[in-house]
């Protein structure tokens, strides 16, 4: 018999934005309970199929662990943003408990991405391909607004 | 008999900043209870004296009433900015439940204010005039740096 042939690694996975959300999700790991896990199986909260999404109601309170995973995913934006500049991007977001609500990240004295939250609840990605390129293309605004307004960011 | 001198009302009251402030709090009195009550009557709860803090503990959780105050004291030096310059200005608020926290005005693309917070379970001011004083200081602070990037002001 032929040995058994590595499993594939999704290249989203290898992606800034993801390991960024690894880090942050490693780092809440005090104990090393996770420490054999791997970083697919970690962000398992984030994939939310279409018919997983489906078969939640339309209105509905957000748990503190759905908040908490939307906040982390915008911290980690503001992680990549960081290694990418080399600016601090710090979030803030705010929240009805209906679900509604808004994020940004500041940097310096620059909103350098802004964006309205709805239907939290149902947060969540396909798969992590998905979850990768909706990570990557905030940091990629994020990063245009620095472009343009680089003195502001660094105010 | 001669008739009652009228009743001083400080000047305080009559500042933008202050007059933002009752207008957000009488937004609130759905159902008229509070009519004939003074504007000096209604910023009762953000008159906290020196005297009256010393009793508070040094470490305190802030209660829903007082980062409710805390919130409408930007909301309202947020409304002064747009009165003034006539560009929304919108505030967030992050809390740890500890008391400590940030607050950010935003305009445009703009971080128009920005401070950090602590000992929110103790927030207030020794009198109206140092409440005026503290919200038209913001406000000031705030018009600064609007006019020092309009263009992000108006992204």
């Amino acid at each position: 018999m032929t040995a058994l042939a590595p499993i594939a690694v999704p290249a989203a996975l290898d992606s800034p934005f993801v390991q960024s959300l690894v880090s942050l999700i490693r780092a809440e790991d005090s104990y090393g309970a996770w420490e054999n896990r791997g970083d697919a199986r970690l962000l398992e909260d984030y994939i939310v199929t279409k018919a997983e999404k489906r078969a939640m109601p339309i209105m509905g309170d957000p748990d503190p662990d759905t908040i908490d995973r939307v906040e982390k995913f915008y911290k980690a934006v503001g992680l990549t943003i960081e290694k990418q500049c080399g600016l601090m991007a710090s979030p803030m977001m705010k929240m009805s408990h209906e679900g509604f609500g808004r994020v940004v990240l500041l940097v310096g004295r620059l909103v350098a991405f802004s964006k309205s939250l709805r239907d939290v609840h149902r947060f969540g990605f396909e798969d992590v391909e998905m979850l990768a390129a909706e990570g990557m293309k905030a940091t990629g605004q994020a990063a245009a607004v620095i472009a343009q307004f680089p003195d502001v960011a660094r105010a």
